[in-house]
């Protein structure tokens, strides 16, 4: 079943996330449609506008903007690059803009991010997650700021190609394509459950303690004190990961912390979310894993105390 | 040996403590004197004031208060109110205030706080602890706001009694007599180290999480996730009290939590030092008795979880 046509791409919430993958995709030839809601006139009368150490200073105008699902054609693939605490409105607005045959891809931090959406969206669509491993943040309406890394690593979720194991490795496979074409790193991964844990690995420690003790990853990598945190964090989760039956390599939680020595100054989503007073993506990140790793038998008594700080100040910021 | 005539009585550090107990004590007839650093001018000037919801507006005028050791008479009992994060410029200042057989009593928090005076003081010296209950704070130089409890346990930690059980107890007994003469509830502990325990239970929660969080009790006690966090917290506590060979019946943790909801919102002083950005008692409160749960085969994962980002905050703080 190939495409003849190139496919059609919808980026569902064009923040950061959505902003950079879509950009990169648009610039490489790809039919790429963005829905927006607050940023829609800046990025419809200004275009969208990427600031990256990687790649330079990239700009896309005029953008294919829209500020009504209804108003999009039908896409072959859909990234969703909005808060996981906006997941339940969402189905609707996938369901409206997927193609018959359409793969979605949750570009989401956290474990379980697509459960919510699966039980709301037509079985036909194909379900997918995407690991970001990335450092972005929007400065202003429509631009972004892209700090280091970029690769995408993708998963199969469920859908009607969940037991076949060729067709959801293609599926996988073509959606690394995509990105590999646009000059992005991406890979398709076995196991989606798997490759969420291994990201947590990072989102832990990095966006709790980012929010907890006001720093970005300069000052949390420079302290003793938080190195130690930090490195008994990824423990914990590499804990949580073996105990649900994922094993996570001793080597994966050293290299994401000496890799993250190497960052300039980032300060994770969860911090801008907090600064800004939106909801804390609490449940994907912290209370998901928490609960996996109980029914597994597992106590993390580190992450979850974090997770205990961070609801106390998430409900003191609403 | 009873004393004819009524002991001498030295505040050391006049700050909240010192300045509730030693006021306390000079209205009750005792002669009294203090040794202050900053707010000598002042206290010397305007006298000592306390606020409090218990005892009503109490005024102390003229102070017999002292800016140099060295001009202070010599005294039989010495009540300790600085911070512990000063104890090694303590010992010669006790040493040259306290009388020849002086009892020298430690209002500070933490455990093993009297070990590093007391290789430095002379051997005839008694070293006690003493564990304030109370809510105090102090809101201008002199003035003391007092908003609840106000008990003092005392217990004997070193000096030449040490062996010899009924002098001990006449020496910690004769203390606490002292301070129920001046309207405060008293008690001799049999076991010191165990008293301090006790205290940690209340102190490890509050202390810590009141910087973390930047909350007093009212706040800490009215969310679900910060109650679960000082539940634990005040857990990992007991079980490193018993791991050292305390026992600390369970009933006793419940019994601070509940005592915590009915005080009116509280900030503890290691918020205060925060704010004023002075180093955090953090030695006392968490590292060593975790060092001494450790040494006993107990971790205590989320109190030192705390220590640890505690420990970011004090070294920023620096």
């Amino acid at each position: 079943m190939t495409q003849a046509t190139p496919p059609r791409i919808g980026i569902i919430g064009t923040g950061a996330i959505g902003g950079f993958y879509g950009l990169m995709l648009a610039r490489a030839g790809f039919d790429v449609h963005f829905l927006l809601r607050s940023e829609y006139a800046a990025v419809n009368d200004r275009g969208l506008h990427l600031n990256s150490v990687v790649h330079g200073a990239l700009s896309l105008h005029p953008v294919q903007a829209y500020a009504r699902a209804s108003d999009m054609p039908p896409c072959d693939w859909l990234l969703v690059g909005t808060k996981t605490t906006g997941n339940l409105e969402l189905a609707p607005i996938i369901a409206q803009v997927a193609a018959p045959d359409a793969k979605v891809v949750v570009l989401q931090n956290g474990l379980d991010v697509e459960d919510s959406l699966r039980e709301h969206l037509p079985g036909s669509l194909h379900l997918l997650g995407g690991l970001c491993y990335i450092c972005v943040h929007r400065s202003a309406p429509g631009v972004v700021e892209h700090q280091a890394l970029g690769r995408i690593n993708l998963g199969y979720h469920s859908g009607s190609a969940i037991n076949d194991d060729l067709r959801r490795q293609g599926i996988v496979e073509e959606g690394a394509a995509l990105f590999r074409q646009a000059g992005i790193d991406s890979q398709a991964m076995a196991n989606l459950h798997q490759a969420r844990w291994h990201k947590l690995v990072w989102n832990v420690p990095y966006n709790g303690l980012s929010v907890l003790l006001g720093a970005g990853t300069t000052a949390l990598m420079a302290d003793e004190s938080s190195r130690e945190l930090i490195q008994a964090l990824m423990a914990e989760v590499v804990l949580g990961a073996q105990a649900c039956g994922h094993e996570i390599a001793e080597s994966y939680a050293e290299q994401m912390f000496t890799m993250t020595e190497s960052l300039t100054d980032y300060w994770p989503s969860m911090y801008h979310d907090h600064l800004h007073k939106r909801p804390l993506e609490l449940a994907a990140i912290y209370a998901r894993p928490l609960a996996a790793a109980k029914a597994a038998g597992c106590e993390l008594p580190r992450m979850q105390a974090l997770y205990q700080a961070l609801s106390f100040i998430d409900r003191r910021n609403a």
